[in-house]
């Protein structure tokens, strides 16, 4: 079964250890947040300052392991039909759109939709961390440090799939910063296997 | 008056809004990480994820702001002797020595000594973020993604000074990883005026 998450929104779901969470761009050029919490205690959640220095790396595809603010291993990404992602930038939201857009009636972003998705989870908004960004394209100019936030690379129909390596509560959302998604607001599908 | 944090150890400290801390780097080639939460409710801490969207860059220098996964400016760098510093990765932890260093018994860490530090201040270990890792020299490889921990640049006496856009709690380290400090573990100093 293959669920849909409308332009601008989130959802929250549990991922039990061994299941497959596969997110699908069904129109291209839409980037998901994906935030992961231990259910067990949902104080443990994706860092991505451990991962970068586990992999030693700043980009994550097939193969690659996200780890927690623990040390643990939350998730492995096991497959990835378009090899470019974010974990830089936190979730898009109101404060962001007012900083950087300009925007004096924001929407409340991906950080607004993970904190309603999470809140029955007893998911506090502060404890939302940088979240892996799926499709999300931030090309880095290593020699100034420059960043950019371009199009996704990503194609009708193409999936991420993550297999959880612990129960997870999951984050996910349809991005809904314009210059993340170029400037069109778009759903994003999921299932989970 | 001028503090000395003792090598692989860590220490915090109330820091008022205007207030300017600089921390010292002795003996030169010394990481001492940073983190910073709000005095009024250190649910908010210093988020890499913000402040490298809001700056659209990777690395910090005079004249930039520190922002708290709230949005809020923390600090602004006012003076820097060095200009390389790193807040892509979290503290290094027993966890980290286990992991990239293969050490059977490891040292606390960065992470046990704000850990240690923190907790009068009622600050649980789970919510230390990625550290803002004065000194720390971490090159990026914009094409490719790959990081590394090279010998900090800073020579002995070098300064690096912020100052408090609100009351903060304050952990600060000399920092307890080999590769980080070219391999031998100094002290640092710090002065809050």
């Amino acid at each position: 079964m293959t669920y849909r998450i409308p332009p601008r929104s989130g959802t929250a779901f549990a991922l039990e250890k061994g299941q497959r969470l596969t997110v699908i761009d069904p129109e291209g050029e839409q980037v998901a947040d994906l935030a992961a919490f231990s259910a067990a205690d949902p104080r443990e959640a994706i860092s991505n300052g451990r991962t970068i220095d586990y992999a030693s790396k700043l980009f994550f595809t097939t193969g690659d392991l996200i780890y927690s603010n623990r040390s643990s291993v939350m998730f492995e990404i096991v497959h990835d039909d378009v090899g470019r992602h974010d974990f830089l930038l936190t979730p898009c939201s109101a404060e962001m759109f007012r900083k950087l857009y300009g925007e004096d009636e924001p929407h409340r972003g991906c950080f607004g939709n993970l904190a309603a998705a999470l809140e029955p989870y007893g998911i506090q908004p502060d404890q939302i961390p940088v979240a892996f960004n799926v499709f999300m394209n931030v090309p880095v100019d290593g020699k100034t440090g420059e960043i950019r936030v371009d199009p996704p690379l990503s194609k009708p129909g193409d999936t991420f799939t993550i297999e959880a390596k612990m129960d997870l509560i999951v984050g996910l959302t349809a991005c809904s910063a314009g210059q993340s998604n170029n400037f069109t607001y778009k759903p994003i599908d999921y299932r989970i296997e």
